[in-house]
């Protein structure tokens, strides 16, 4: 299955009054580290929506290790780990590379859906992309 | 014109490290304000938005006088201060009222567009809602 | 076990593209409500905080049903569901009142934490306050 | 005077309905831009605050002339305007380059507070290094 590296760098806004990243903004970083995904593997998310889909969470999930601090540069590992036939998969791993930090983990599950005709298969030419073994680069 | 007072709640996820309402968020808050704003004025900004009008933000400006902190209750006071052809004009404050603290104040300035045709004039009604004098509430 | 019943508006700032509440602002709904949950037990979130102790979230989820819109004003139903010697479990349970839809729901897990000494065990006052029976209100 | 460019992403979360960036979260990028900016100057603004310094916004202001949109990579050029005795002042504008489309201008200005002893001045040697004039890298 298809994987891919995003780094990315937290700022000021992210943290709150505990001094560390605010536990909902991670499903922020989830996201931008999907949204890498799909650019690093050629997929214009944008013409997905074009085409009439949406691509819609039906259930999030994260677990937190280490607090993550102001300016630190964190790395996410996104992957593939389920292609079904309208159901998407990804897992997620946060890390603070400089320390050799574990930050958090997660989870998503995605469905396929046609504005007007409810789930839909997952397109052939996406699947092939998304089931492909690539490195994470 | 037309004014309106709404309380809200300072979350957690709201706040920084710095221990305080992270700047960006008082933007929220001057939105949640204006949805009170609408809403109490018997307005739906949602027919307005699903008749093909869309009501962009054209500027906005604050300026911070003390900090908010968590779980502090907040009221902000919003009016509106120009009714122009296409572009409408609100000014805000925000006190804590616990402690007669003036938080913040802001302006936003809007613009009134059919998605289809630019800047249209903004319909009388919603005018003479926008422009009569009525009390805080 | 406590719980606590709290009613919200979707701002325009949470909604996303595709026209809904962004998936991690559930997140934010969710704490909103543990906030409003410490509240009506006359617990002080900040007190707990000013005598050292934090509590961050150790895990996370969230499952999505339908999606929430602009201006929708929401009702979110927190439980207590664990009180452990330092580790506190929430559920949560967001529904639409107007057309009686289960928007979504989650959970998260939180640790007591000293900030010089570690896990430490929750205070016999809250963990009473926690375990109490009452009635959502 | 010292100025820096910074290129970021448009995430699905900084959108809403209107399907294009929120207008709060341009100051989420005003704040990214000036964390990129300290840090190519060599300064971690994390040791000012260690030093119990700190610089919240004392005013904030962004006019938007044009939409940006989701997965669009975006430019920020932050240039300091003026650097008083205690108050630091930003510029920000904000390009789409592929289109060479100007999306948002704004500006912020900062106060260096110390928290015991109020207003500060700014260090000569942060000082030396703001007013310096570099190339927009």
């Amino acid at each position: 299955m298809r994987r891919h590296r995003h780094r990315f760098r937290v700022i000021y806004g992210d943290t709150d009054m505990m001094g560390v990243v605010y536990y909902a903004n991670y499903f922020r970083y989830f996201e931008a580290g999907r949204g890498a995904f799909f650019r690093a593997a050629g997929v214009d998310y944008r013409e997905i929506e074009a085409a009439g889909i949406i691509v819609p969470v039906a259930s999030a999930s994260a677990k937190y290790y280490a607090p993550a601090h102001y300016d630190d540069e964190l790395t996410i590992d996104v992957a593939v780990t389920e292609v079904g036939f309208s159901r998407l998969r990804f897992q997620y791993e946060i890390v603070r590379e400089s320390d050799a930090t574990r930050i958090a983990t997660g989870e998503t599950a995605h469905a396929f859906l046609s504005r007007t005709k409810g789930l839909v298969r997952i397109p052939d030419d996406l699947r092939a992309i998304l089931k492909e073994d690539n490195e994470a680069s």
